[in-house]
């Protein structure tokens, strides 16, 4: 059998089981009318914003399409709204289960807490899967259409509009989402827990439907954007390196292949995951979970064995996988002790909160940053070890590609625990909300902790994700820079990325601050939305007569609507800047000092990220430890200053963070695409 | 006459004039019994933590200059020892007299506003003076020493032990007195302003006294280390630069002597200014201060058209210092804005504020970040352009550090403003202490405005010639790279940091995210001592009968104690991370990975300084607009949620901030110092 049948094969299985799965979901038992209206009411919010937001994305799809097609190949245009619809579509299917797991979650928990899990983590699954097979079958399917084959792999180039569009849509579902839902959050939890004193949930703050919207279209689709780019990204672009002359003369058609082979492998693998978790009533679900995580990281790797053995025949591609694998083991370790409920880091930020909110957010702002050099040093050692074992010099960038390939395998069922989470979290919203028995409850609190421990391992392994795929993307960046200016390439010292240059020294400065005005962007868009929604939740207590006694209803479409128009409206203008600049730098100073520009921003934002997202999960757990009862508990000064650091720690972990990700790889892939146009008509003043 | 004389003959002229001020300072009256008495335990708090803190670095010192003297040439041990002691020297003249002129400013704000400006602003420029002066002499006397002359330029490669010595002493000074000054601050502000609900400087606060005397070691000792520092790096590398082959064919012995008289013009320049500021009752304090930083500016301007035409003869030059003193003087506008009482990021921050302490630390911290950027590419572009005024190339180097040395010339007058803030600080203290008359306080307010005004002026000062400098040291650091490895230099790619070698790609990943560590260890030091600190003055307000009451006295000296302990404890290990990484790097990846990791340092603390800075600078002045009576003034919830915001931005711009310009430049000229043991010793597995 030819071994790129498996891939188009794998996408087909992949597919199939995603309607399954679906089907399954959709076939449990809603609950009692008062679920399903609370249900409803969510999926009626998720829908809408969705719609809208897509609207947005639609125009900006067109428009750019037009421009491609005016300046640059056909296939770059087709390529691009392909990768744009398809990444769409793979979160609309999966955002549609998950926005109908919920309450069914909610339902089975009822009876049984072991049944809740696999429906949780099945509707999380659908997710993780179409994701995973829709990027793979957009790949093939362009491959088809444009004529790649072994006679001629040049093609491969044009594949960069799929990763431009897929991008495009990661950054807005990512900023929309993430700012509609940390909005929504702050908004819901100021009025509600902080002013008026009600618990979270409370069907009487008129905040808490926008708030379960916001966990589906921000953690949810968001996070499921992010990775489908990111998928995309990173086997295009190691095809790129992989049909350059250099590497096309080594390993030939096979070199090429070996990015969908492993992205294949990647898809069943994940399906050996999710079958494998089966919810018990009995036993500890984490442990459930991680057999399903267990069960796809070995099958890959016993896949990859034969793949590196049988058709690329050299083992080293093997190890340079494995060591992507556990790098991102040690890093998710690494994040679990820094985020964790009971390591030192929460605790210590804990302590701290007695002398009020300013000593602990300080402290949980400390452990974030301290975390960050960690993960930053592993990864270093994971770039450079890989690269070495394949020797070093120009061919060892095939090694780091690898390494990449082993990390970014895992994304499916990483995806499907991810998108686990929200479900979880919605399905306890539910059953606060109608009122269900406290020994359905208690599962659904189970649920959550498992959630707790599926998300964090999704951004431990997010970060790595990024930061390697964003290097490889960078490479295919120089490689392409080489092919069209000619260079024939034969070390490392071909590219002229040195650092000496004041032209590079300029592009890396650039480079290192653009992410912080991204993250400022991101963070004063939830804040003005939180601030709008605190006067909206108050007004309505104060203007809706008896709601606090429980004898009318709020009015929870108007939170819904201010919460996406302000997401909409703010997510524009962090786009426009991160589209700009580069183009800005491409047509100016030119292709290589751009380079220089975009290792700062990989670079800086890896950092950044990392130091947001740990010291919004330090925050976070140091509030969640100080609720079991330690310090004081619940009600006292200390848990005050605790949910104030919560409050400040939110957006960054859920909004600026995950949106760096992708304003690194929307920029490097953007820089890929428009690199032509860079070389024919900029002005290369420092060439 | 020989155009070197003049620069020991600006040194004895500075010199004499730090006498004739202190004289002049000290002969002032200090005023009433209780403000003698107050000023004394200032003074012996602020002497015992100097005397603590120097046996702590004088067993590095020795320590290290041991070490020197077995592995490299006598001269750099003695370089070495000669910087760490007339930064000591400098310092420890400069703090006297500061401590003595805080009471003097009291009593004289108690006739005559404008005579306690005058005092307040000569007693500042003690510290000023003897900085720029004694930098000046050392380097002349180990030239003399080392026998450096037109003969024989090689010498000037010794010299890097004195800025190594002067880095060290910096490192410790700013480390130590940035944890003390802000553990004591918020020690007392948390009990005293929060808790027991009196005012700030209130003589029942036990720590009120650690926090005098935090101002002191802290904002006026620590910057003045920090800017004898960067003065003595800039100089020396600029001649190790303009020594090596490649320009001393082309510029000879003059462009060694270049950055010296530059230097000498300098602290004449100095001279001028602070002879020009002379305090009157009427108008605006601000306008006479400027006069005296305007003088200066327009004089060196003047002194710096002569020397580039008739010595250097190329008016390049010329214009490359004007681009760089005319860049700072936006990077100082865009941080005035940002920081600025009344710009609209600080009326922004006090809105949110409204809705509690989260949401304006939030806005705080997104302004902070967003600041950074416009910082980073403003230096950016003066570094492209300072190189293309140079004609590019390798030859555009020498023109970077031209507008480096624009910048740096203003270091006297600066940092006599700088010392001028915690004088007029310490006095505001002393006359609230003392219960002086309410005409007296509204003198020593305005005072503190104009402090305020300098402080900010020297924030963004001091950013820019941190960044500029470092990037001169590092482009030493490749010049002197190239000389050990007999690399013969002809353009910039001789050096070899190519930013696509996987080696320098970890190097430069590791560079990036060592700030953070650096961050983290310093935030928590602060918070460890301020937490013990909140402890102790609670425990005094509970154990000693009648001190509420005013009856009896809380026991001071055990707070400074405590903060004194805190501080020289803490700051070990930041000292230690930062001279370990570099020296494993350097005999492990070897010379040039060590480059690139070096590039990441900078260009990361650059950006994430700025950002610390600019946040503590944007919520502290929230705060103050606030306690004016806007968004409800003082008392309100909204001002509580931005004392909470100004505590937590407090340790960010004096702490964390200011401590990483130092890391930088250490880890830059250590790496220089111990080149030649890792040209001849290390591993240099990637070169």
């Amino acid at each position: 059998m030819n071994p790129i049948l498996l891939v188009p094969l794998a996408g087909i299985v992949g597919l199939t089981f995603v309607a399954i799965l679906a089907r399954w979901v959709i076939k449990q038992d809603p609950g009692t009318p008062r679920m399903r209206e609370i249900a409803s009411y969510i999926q009626q919010g998720a829908n809408a914003f969705l719609r809208r937001e897509f609207q947005t994305i639609a125009y900006f799809i067109v428009g750019i399409a037009v421009l491609l097609l005016i300046f640059l190949e056909w296939q770059i245009a087709v390529g691009f709204v392909l990768g744009a619809v398809f990444s769409l579509l793979a979160v609309f299917i999966g955002m549609n289960v998950a926005t109908r797991a919920n309450v069914r979650t909610s339902n089975a928990a009822r009876t049984s807490a072991g049944k809740a899990l696999t429906v949780a983590f099945r509707g999380g699954s659908v997710m993780g899967l179409s994701i995973v097979s829709l990027n793979m079958m957009g790949i093939v399917l362009l491959m088809w259409l444009f004529g790649v084959g072994p006679e001629d792999p040049s093609g491969v180039s044009l594949l960069v509009g799929f990763g431009f569009g897929a991008s495009l849509s990661a950054l807005f579902a990512q900023l929309g989402g993430g700012i509609f839902t940390k909005a929504a959050d702050i908004g819901a939890d100021l009025v509600g827990k902080v002013e008026a004193g009600i618990p979270e949930d409370d069907p009487r703050n008129a905040a808490v439907i926008a708030d379960l919207v916001g966990d589906n279209v921000g953690d949810c689709a968001g996070r499921g954007a992010d990775l489908f780019e990111s998928g995309a990204d990173n086997v295009i672009t190691t095809m790129i390196i992989a049909a350059s002359p250099f590497f096309f003369s080594r390993y030939g058609w096979a070199g090429i292949l070996f990015p969908l082979i492993a992205r294949a492998i990647g898809v069943l693998a994940t399906l050996v995951g999710v079958f494998l978790v089966q919810g018990r009533d009995e036993g500890n679900p984490t442990i459930t979970v991680n057999i399903g995580f267990l069960g796809t990281a070995l099958t890959c790797l016993a896949m990859f064995y034969g793949v590196a053995r049988w058709m690329m025949h050299d083992m080293s591609l093997f190890y340079a996988q494995v060591l992507g694998m556990m790098g991102t083991l040690v890093i998710v370790a690494v994040v679990q002790y820094y985020t964790g409920a009971h390591g030192r880091p929460v605790r210590e930020t804990a302590r701290y909160a007695q002398s009020g909110p300013a000593l602990g957010i300080l402290a949980g702002f400390s452990y974030g940053m301290e975390s960050t050099v960690w993960a930053e040093y592993i990864l270093g050692v994971i770039i450079l070890v890989s690269w070495l074992i394949g020797g070093g010099g120009l061919v060892g960038i095939y090694y780091i590609a690898a390494a990449t390939m082993g990390i970014k395998e895992m994304k499916g069922i990483i995806m499907a625990g991810d998108a686990f989470g929200p479900i979880a979290d919605n399905s306890a919203g539910i059953s606060q909300m109608a009122g269900l028995s406290g020994e359905t409850r208690k599962a659904g609190d189970a649920l959550d902790a498992v959630g707790n421990v599926t998300k964090a391992l999704a951004k431990g392994y997010a970060m790595s994700c990024a930061t390697m795929g964003s290097l490889v993307i960078l490479f295919a960046y120089l490689f392409e820079v080489a092919r069209l200016q000619g260079i024939h390439l034969t070390n490392l010292n071909d590219f002229w990325v040195n650092l000496t240059n004041p032209a590079n020294i300029c592009g890396l400065f650039f480079g290192i601050a653009t992410p912080y005005l991204f993250s400022a962007l991101t963070l004063r868009s939830v804040n003005d939305g939180a601030f709008k929604m605190v006067e909206e939740v108050r007004r309505q207590f104060r203007e809706i007569a008896g709601l606090m006694e429980g004898k009318a209803s709020p009015d929870y479409a108007r939170c819904v609507d201010i919460a996406t128009a302000n997401a909409l409206r703010k997510m524009l203008a962090p786009t426009l800047i991160s589209m700009v600049i580069p183009i800005i730098l491409g047509f100016t100073l030119g292709p290589w000092p751009l380079a220089a520009y975009l290792v700062g921003v990989k670079a800086s934002s890896a950092a950044l990220s990392k130091a947001l997202f740990n010291t919004g999960g330090t925050l976070d757990n140091a509030k969640k430890l100080i609720e079991e009862g330690h310090f004081g508990g619940k009600g006292t000064d200390t848990h005050a200053a605790a949910v104030i650091g919560d409050t400040f720690g939110d957006p960054l972990k859920d909004t600026a963070g995950p949106s760096l990700h992708i304003l690194v790889k929307l920029q490097n892939i953007m820089s890929i695409t428009l690199l032509p146009l860079f070389v024919q008509y900029g002005l290369n003043l420092f060439q």
